[in-house]
């Protein structure tokens, strides 16, 4: 979707365990500073969309969550609408709100993204993704890829009952055979993982703070084979949120250095065949072509690093190196602040945490700061134009949603 | 918002206790129905809204229920959202589809509300409930209203406990309050659900089938006063499906007599302050408005009789009678079948049933074909104008979301 909507403000809080506040204190703190940021009232938002996956899982809230959180802040009234897309129902959200912006229908709307994974009991926490997969499918899904590998044991069927999640398994089964095939190798993972660290050491919103070397993340924990602990995206807690208003209602609040939402695209997944272009190559093709730009334009990504894996073939399915290079990517730096394209300059899922819900919409919050000039330690200079890339849950042998937005100021 | 939508086409199967059937099966007889009434493929949906409220608690099911209803059809690539609204999930679903083709987004989209609430174990299914209240407050709104009808045993705390929704104590409260201001009696709540299930025996995709007298309703088992059992909307599964074209795109397929979507609105509960207009109020007054009518315009409704009490209070709040005055319009037999105004001609909530997040779209079903005088022995005569009344959920002392849609053929 082409669109003519404006990031009129952002907010978010730091994400991280936060075991003493709930979905209600985390969703506030980021719309009042979303809202503070763009320099409008609560009561001016006219429309809301809010992204959450696991609320019913781990709180019990269903069905009205956005209403439950915004109405202790005083709005009511106006359209909620609670979306889920698994890991991508915040940037969902934001597509959302960004369409009706961009059809007329209102010029000032909310979307956010709110979660609440950590629980005193952890099986609980991971028990939430179980429901972003579909259920009759996944175990056929896990049993398929330990075949495909010819590794009966080193997947298994994880989830809740061995205390991670069981996309780490998906996630580690495909590093496998990316490995396999291009000859990618652990320590260039490794170098994703220490690259986020390096970032979310500059981030004071990141749930990790520690900067990690590649030796480091190499010699921690094994979690799941070619899987160590900093290459997997950890439980979290924490709220964002996006004003997304109309080209007026920008010029009209002052916004002196507007970012434009060029192009906002969501797609679902498919069980495609082997060699056929999934949804990131789907989404981002298109996302291109409707804001006119291509992978050689970007100056900063926000990509989905729930492993680090995943950001070594985002790297590919964005274009941003050719396929089978993310691994020589990874290592070259060309990813690292500084570098040609530096990529998750938040620290990513990996080091600023990924509480599911909020991830979509507080990549759009880096974005903005960034492409505002804004983002401090963490600036990366003369951004013009970024790119954000959030997939959720399974389907298939794809990701269930998939939405990529291009930004630019 | 008024739109530019038309209905292309519509499908649902039939409601009630399916206990074999899951959401894939229904879902899907739904979505082909439509499509077929439609003269539509299924690849010809370009984007996908689906309504859900109680997967996640009945099935499991979490984040991404559309992709999983809709990959076994082939339904992949195209943009799925899934939503929640509690009841209105649905109607919300149906919002968001008007939405994009009004804004020119997509010329051909599908509403998709489906539920699977029975469960062999009733507990689970009336636990679906309880997340579409906001959980913090829903024990001190019931001991408010308690207090408020000076009835300490009459309410209680309801819920699964008791094997039933929490939402009849509600009701049941709302409704000794009616009777208490304004003189309505059981009778005339009683009158609303024999109506009902007059036009539910005529009606081959009501759950329930046989038509109960006035004294019939009176004598049934009672659930909380004044509530006996055909007072209240029963547990069931279904689907419904609404595809949502263009202007053009309806020129385009040869649909000879379409039915125009005027105006959806959709808008969020608040805590109102006694005698201040609700939602329904809201949304109504705002529907009437962008759709150039006024409730002496209607041909039909249908509305959320989720309780027979709350058929009444519809009939005041959209403005078919005069505040105070629903009882007396109930058992006037001006809504039935034949009279001034008929309303529920489906059977409504109470007769062919309530799985919770296909109702929304289970209404514009009803409704299309009584626009398109296709309704059979239901048929309203010359019927040009209709309205749909969806609540969903409580926040504060009103419904957590709400919509109404005004159609037109």
């Amino acid at each position: 979707m082409r669109t003519k909507a404006v990031v009129g403000g952002v907010g978010m809080t730091r994400f991280g365990k936060q075991m003493d506040r709930g979905l209600k204190d985390l969703g506030g703190e980021a719309v009042h500073a979303a809202a503070a940021d763009a320099g409008i009232g609560l009561d001016d938002i006219q429309a809301a969309f809010v992204g959450n996956c696991a609320a019913g899982t781990v709180t019990g809230q269903e069905s009205i969550r956005g209403q439950v959180i915004l109405d202790p802040l005083g709005i009511g009234r106006i359209p909620i609408v609670n979306v889920e897309n698994a890991c991508a129902s915040g940037s969902t959200a934001f597509y959302l709100a960004c369409a009706m912006v961009t059809a007329g229908i209102h010029d000032t709307v909310l979307a956010l993204g709110v979660e609440k994974l950590s629980h005193p009991d952890k099986t609980v926490s991971f028990a939430a993704f179980a429901g972003a997969v579909d259920i009759e499918e996944v175990q056929a899904l896990l049993a398929g890829l330990a075949a495909q590998v010819g590794d009966a044991g080193g997947s298994g069927t994880g989830g809740a009952g061995k205390g991670r999640s069981m996309f780490m398994d998906i996630y580690a089964s495909a590093a496998r055979m990316h490995m396999a095939k291009w000859g990618t190798t652990a320590e260039q993972f490794a170098a994703v993982a220490a690259k986020n660290s390096y970032h979310g050491s500059l981030n004071p919103r990141a749930q990790f703070r520690e900067a990690l070397s590649v030796e480091d993340v190499m010699q921690s924990p094994m979690i799941v084979p070619p899987l160590t602990r900093p290459m997997c995206s950890p439980i979290g807690d924490g709220g964002a949120a996006v004003i997304v208003v109309s080209e007026a209602k920008a010029a009209a609040l002052g916004i002196s250095r507007p970012v434009r939402v060029l192009s906002s695209v969501l797609h679902s997944g498919w069980n495609h065949t082997p060699g056929e272009a999934g949804t990131v190559e789907l989404c981002s093709k298109e996302a291109y072509e409707e804001a006119g730009t291509g992978p050689g334009d970007l100056d900063v990504v926000e990509l989905h690093d729930a492993s680090a894996p995943a950001e070594v073939m985002m790297y590919e399915a964005l274009g941003l190196c050719e396929p089978g290079e993310g691994g020589k990517l990874a290592e070259s730096g060309d990813t690292r602040l500084g570098g040609r394209i530096p990529v998750n300059t938040s620290g990513g899922l990996l080091r600023k945490g990924h509480p599911v819900g909020a991830t979509g919409t507080a990549q759009i919050v880096e974005l903005t700061e960034q492409l505002r000039g804004s983002s401090g330690d963490r600036q990366v200079n003369g951004a013009r134009i970024a790119l954000a890339q959030n997939g959720g849950g399974k389907k298939g042998n794809d990701a269930a949603a998939m939405c990529v937005t291009i930004l630019q100021s």
